[in-house]
């Protein structure tokens, strides 16, 4: 072989290797969540730690939080237009802009954590996810779960669906929809303000998420009544992911993605888990005043008939809300067996 | 530059990009399970699978399984050794070696599946997985939770402690030492041979892992009283990794190996519970007659005084044993608050 050939070969191989090389994927993501909002932003930024690390620095992804791009509630929207590859929100948010995005996230006497959990890997729930975002260009992946949510804070007790009535709370989404229906005047009020509203009377009670993260707001030291939850037994996050921006990913790239979003998600639920152990702890021992309560019987019956009749007005409305909600009904149905014959028969034999 | 010099550059370029792409890492793993016993052995495909596509093929495992080495309870000795870079399979098989490595998967009355991998994750547990292996040149990572397991089959109910008495039981590990203290004969027979040792009557009970798997072997056929776990709340396999080898491994490949590991574990628990729904839902239409039962209150105080005695005669045998429980004991405390405040008053209240 002549030196020239030589030279054209070597040129060639180094050329090839190098873009290979040097073909380094930048991604941004945005999430809903600002900087402080520990431990849902540690799942955004783990999986930009987990793929950086595993692709050797070739696929970096920024993460935004709410802080940097100022609308939270803009994902949906950025993501499908493309700003952002990705970010880090609850598909629940975009109830309004398509009711099936809804049931996703988590639906009042729906399934726990472990359940939904189940039902997204085994159960049929990531396909419902894939048909959900198809027409918005988007993918949704598993985003991690927080656990049951709590019921809230109350600064009276409730003891009958009476003391509902006429009750100022904050509580979003579905669950207001649900709580409305008893009379309840459902408020919104911005996360810096609840903390004063509550403790001037401009509202009675309030719904935030559990011990872990309630524990920063201070809502027990002016509203005695916690209650546990009903309305969000295992909240699941999703990541979105533009489709066009996926499919542009090698192989390896899309395995390194998905695996780290799932991994990430899983160890969401688990760091909630944690938290919410060690924030109940503390909350016990700095304020032994504070008094968990159930809602009765009585209660619950009415808050399960108004979430069944607004569940049947938008089965109505979709079908693809009606085959949603009857797949995971069925899947609780099942799962919630084995959950009770489990660990709740367990806990309850000691 | 000459052309000579091109060509010395050129080649030397070429030679360090297809030496690092060329620089292939073939593992080994060991599992102490045969290749049907899903979802166990899932989880140890899953890592091989995980790793391949996040390396882009530069990091391949061959799993063997037990019906490949012959050596199901050989694993340790097998990793240690460096014959397999890393096994999968359960610590508690190793007690006899040493007690510290028997809570690492396990105790009686001890934490529910999301409390322990909450203590792995954030409690500790993983540095104590470190401390416990150090010595033997191993690393251990989360292998998989089976969930909570079932307390076992059992011919007649059992009403009381003295119904205990001389019961012929095959119930391996631990369970088996405590449930011995109450008078019960424990037994071990190979897995083949269960079935036909408990309708012939050889065996009046055994106790094997949960609805999805047992309904394979037909237990409930010839036994019909099913009783609710207490011995083994939340089982976790273990990934056991040579630590010479895993320290050979560069940073990328390390990051994909963990990672891909605890994505695995985590999917196990899923499937786990997937399948023990599914399992539970089927023997219950096709076999009515099996009758769920929990041990009562004087069993279940019997078993835990048992149990707490065997725990001082190896807390005296071992520091390190009395650290790892009494870590757990305290992590327990505050995480059942959590679980009781969270899922079973949100599934009790319905």
């Amino acid at each position: 072989m002549s030196i020239g050939k030589k030279i054209i070969l070597l040129s060639l191989a180094v050329t090839t290797v190098s873009v290979m090389a040097g073909d380094k994927v930048k991604w941004k993501m945005a999430t809903t969540w600002g900087d402080g909002l520990v431990p849902i932003i540690t799942a955004s930024k783990n999986v930009a730690k987990y793929v950086e690390q595993m692709s050797d620095g070739k696929f970096t992804i920024r993460v935004d939080s709410s802080n940097k791009h100022k609308a939270p509630m803009g994902i949906f929207d950025m993501v499908k237009g493309g700003q952002y590859q990705m970010g880090h929100t609850t598909s629940y948010f975009w109830k309004g802009k398509d009711i099936n995005l809804m049931p996703l996230t988590t639906m009042p006497f729906g399934m726990t954590a472990p359940e939904r959990m189940a039902w997204v890997e085994f159960g049929g729930g990531q396909e419902f996810a894939d048909r959900a975002h198809a027409k918005y260009g988007l993918l949704s992946f598993s985003g991690g779960n927080t656990g049951n949510q709590m019921g809230g804070w109350f600064k009276k007790e409730i003891k009958s669906a009476e003391d509902l009535k006429g009750l100022r709370m904050r509580i979003p989404g579905f669950a207001g929809e649900v709580i409305s229906k008893l009379g309840v005047a459902v408020t919104n009020i911005p996360p810096g303000e609840l903390y004063t509203s509550l403790d001037r009377g401009t509202i009675d009670a309030l719904e935030w998420i559990g011990p872990g993260m309630d524990i920063a707001m201070g809502f027990h030291k002016v509203a005695p009544y916690y209650y546990t939850g009903w309305h969000e037994p295992g909240a699941e996050a999703q990541f979105l992911v533009n489709k066009k921006a996926f499919e542009k990913l090698n192989d390896t790239n899309k395995a390194i993605l998905k695996n780290a979003m799932k991994l990430a998600a899983y160890n969401m639920y688990l760091e909630f888990y944690h938290m919410n152990s060690e924030g109940w702890a503390k909350m016990k021992s700095e304020y032994p005043h504070i008094k968990v309560r159930t809602f009765s019987k009585e209660i619950m019956d009415k808050l399960r008939a108004a979430n069944d009749e607004l569940v049947e007005k938008y089965s109505k409305q979709s079908p693809l809300f009606k085959e949603i909600i009857e797949s995971q009904r069925a899947y609780m149905k099942k799962s919630r067996e084995w959950t009770i014959m489990s660990d709740l028969d367990y806990i309850q034999g000691k």
